[in-house]
């Protein structure tokens, strides 16, 4: 009998949903609208006729899936399977996720949030596949992270593990709106870089983000590097200082569970090298000099499949 | 056949060692002087004897070791069993002590830094035996750490995992022996939170620790915390200070590997219950509001045993 797993990636925008062998080698992917406004019945009943569509079409049937993963951002109770609640889907309260997705495929499924997720998938098929201890960061609205120890994902003791744009870089510093102050997202996730940009641009700093503010009303990190790219000295600023809190996270997670690579994802890598050399550059003045450290920093190489590939591989520990 | 297992936790000073049987109770204990400078072949000797003696009276021999464990300060190559050198036993150069002490015992040996094996201690008969997931400190001339996740200890990539005295609450600030700037230790262990508070007397800030001082030529971490409680006005800041640091390094591993207790031990928790609720208040006062956190904060309770309770805990996963 065949057997093929299936990774779902449930975001406020799209539902991404993957079928896997069961080497986890990709067989087919497909991405629908969520229109998370109808409803979470509608909304995973959106996603199984997607999912039953992309089986039939790699020659399955509903019977062959052996398991299923799906991650979604949080809060939600992985444990117990249930979505608590959802800024990019307002109408998700409480919702039994895990269940609906399992009486629907008629297999069991794992469930987890989206960082946790797409690091697995990293580790699984990406950048950490050859390794067994890795940090993973995915840098966007927030920051999101994940752990490998010892080729197992770090859950936490309520599931609740990893949150590492929380932790907390200047103490007393900018406010998060975690409740925090001084959190690593308040100032290095791609909307805080961009806002802070905005902030010294509003403040009067000479620089040529300027005429964007002024035209579009807003900066977006992609603008604060392509002004980089351009010479711009705020520009050049605000990246150092983004790329700094990257880097003493890394120092953090070095010191905490000495990873063997750490691993950025998200939006804001596309920067490219200009942002990978900085973090590593900070990474190299700021480290101890009580042994020599090797662990390699670099970025994802899946790209927007890691949540897909992730949660297969989730899926695929259930069996 | 009785099985017994021998924990050694090897100091500058002393060597401690324990004997336990196979469920891991302690049926006797010993410390002996280290002799550091008489060299490690003549230290191996020593720690030998002792264990013979201390066995034989707890009517075993040699040939019911089942396994053994030790935990030394780093730095060390814990993988390969091999002290690399040691602040406090100069003569320790490149020592193989874990097939030394296997050698002279004849049974299998566990090897891992101090802060290890004690939080190892904690978790299996101390301060953390009902949980699955803690963090540890250790305060003392340094900060040591350790951690258990989902019921293991966290070794990192290379042996050198929870090396959590260094990671960096203030970036930029005080010098760490360690070559880093900002690290928790060069705040917040015994000796930092002693020396802050000779540096403030220096500079000129009125405290009546001024007296001690010039009696004694220095301030220790127990003149300031005795001089809190006769409700010395600098003492007081100095160990807010302290406690928001360790608050902080609490907040920060909450959102690493979320452990359900984080269990603080070495001389300073002598401080006591003024010390703890200290760091409590800070942490209750900085923690996010996305979630209510319910990781409880406490002190160890295995006191100087922690050690070879953990070495025997360790050398017992060998087997």
């Amino acid at each position: 009998m065949s057997e093929i797993f299936i990774g779902i990636d449930l975001g406020g925008t799209n539902i991404k949903v993957g079928c896997f062998d069961s080497e986890l080698n990709l067989l087919r992917k497909v991405s629908v609208a969520t229109e998370a406004d109808m409803g979470p019945a509608v909304v995973v009943e959106r996603m199984t006729e997607a999912i039953i569509g992309l089986i039939e079409e790699a020659g399955f049937k509903l019977g062959d899936i052996a398991a299923a993963g799906i991650g979604t951002p949080g809060p939600a109770d992985y444990r117990k399977g249930i979505i608590i609640n959802s800024t990019n889907m307002p109408t998700f309260k409480n919702v039994p996720i895990r269940q609906m997705v399992s009486d629907a495929l008629n297999c069991p499924v794992a469930f987890d949030n989206d960082a946790n997720v797409a690091c697995l998938g990293e580790f699984t098929a990406g950048a950490g596949k050859d390794v067994n201890d890795m940090v993973f960061f995915t840098l966007g609205t927030g920051i999101g992270g994940g752990i490998i120890c010892d080729g197992k994902l770090v859950q936490g003791a309520g599931g609740n593990g990893a949150e590492l744009g929380h932790i907390i870089i200047y103490p007393g510093g900018r406010s998060c709106n975690c409740g925090q102050k001084g959190c690593a997202e308040a100032y290095a996730s791609a909307s805080s870089t961009a806002k802070r940009a905005a902030e010294a641009v509003k403040a009067g700093v000479e620089s040529s983000l300027k005429k964007v503010l002024e035209e579009k009303g807003d900066i977006s990190c992609k603008d604060v590097y392509e002004h980089l790219k351009k010479g711009d000295a705020l520009a050049k600023k605000i990246t150092d200082e983004t790329a700094e809190v990257l880097a003493i996270l890394c120092i953090n997670m070095l010191h905490t569970t000495e990873p063997k690579r750490i691993v950025f994802s998200g939006g804001m890598i596309n920067a490219g090298d200009i942002l990978l050399n900085r973090i590593k550059d900070y990474f190299d003045r700021q480290i101890w000099k009580l042994k020599k450290e090797t662990v390699e920093i670099c970025f994802a190489t899946l790209g927007e499949d890691s949540g897909i590939i992730g949660a297969a591989a989730m899926g695929k520990e259930l069996v």
